[in-house]
């Protein structure tokens, strides 16, 4: 999985770098370890920001925090920094051997967008696979057309389409990948 | 729905006030208003958090934030502040004119704990309904054993169980109030 800070757009559509939130790294962390994904890519090509996350890791891997919170550590422990997409898809296609198939959540429906239960069963299918998040408003648009598959929106109530990304990553795993309860009687 | 600060227990057992984080504040008001939540109470007994709480309302119901920012307001002109959980069941019912039945997620699974299709199916029966989350080591066992319904474990690997509560609001309310997709072909 990957939480793109570059590129994505603002408000007024202009493809921007936005900056990492903390919070979001450690809550994305936690909820890719609870949901077993292998590695949570953080992409920025900023090398302050880059910095940034790498204290925070430094932290809970190794200073004070990683006694502290054992659990945090753990989740940390599979976060990576990289500087951009193809860095990504590259790290992945040395350890396996295979490029990534690329999965895209958005908040728009297109003509090819497609449900949760066939993300399933792409998933279903074997990897290797790289589910991409945006920040801001959004990955670039050129990113969400080249991706192999567009998962439909979250629907909750259509007028009102504001979910922190952090609790969009949390439902999208979760549909995507929780064990499926038995069917009921 | 209700986020309670007490009676909670922490990390001991014990029974503990906890305090707000007004980031929960911000991100549950949001998953709440996405999936149609009629009210979000914070439950504190402490006056300096409720007061805390009010002065974050304010901001972005009437200061400058709420020109800023109108989807937050949205969000947060749907939250109420509570004394206490009693309090909480007693606007309920003074609103609709029947005390609200309770459903209690827990990271624990009990002999009589509800799948989340089971808890769909309760809440298509027709409310009111009081969800009930608990803040640091969850919900004084008490309230969890006198709730109509608790629900079952959100299981993701079965090993890793540390998800921040508003990933856990947001996987839950996705899993009981999302509308469902069409049956694949």
């Amino acid at each position: 999985m990957a939480l793109v800070h570059f590129p994505v757009i603002n408000k007024q559509g202009e493809i921007v770098t936005s900056s990492v939130t903390t919070l979001d790294v450690h809550d994305i962390a936690r909820i890719s370890r609870t949901y077993g994904v292998e590695t949570f890519y953080v992409v920025t090509p900023l090398p302050a920001q880059q910095a940034l996350v790498q204290r925070i890791m430094d932290h809970w891997l190794t200073g004070y925090g990683a006694e502290y919170n054992p659990s945090r550590r753990e989740a940390l422990g599979r976060v990576r920094m990289a500087p951009t997409l193809d860095a990504v898809q590259e790290a992945i296609t040395r350890r396996t051997g295979r490029a990534p198939r690329t999965l895209v959540p958005d908040a728009r429906r297109f003509a090819r967008s497609i449900s949760y239960r066939r993300g399933r069963e792409i998933l279903a299918e074997g990897g290797p696979f790289l589910l991409l998040f945006g920040t801001a408003w959004g990955l670039e648009p050129g990113l969400v057309e080249r991706a192999d598959w567009i998962l439909d929106p979250i629907e909750g109530m259509p007028d009102y389409n504001h979910l922190p990304v952090r609790a969009a990553v949390a439902i999208i795993l979760d549909r995507l990948l929780a064990p499926r309860e038995a069917p009921g009687p």
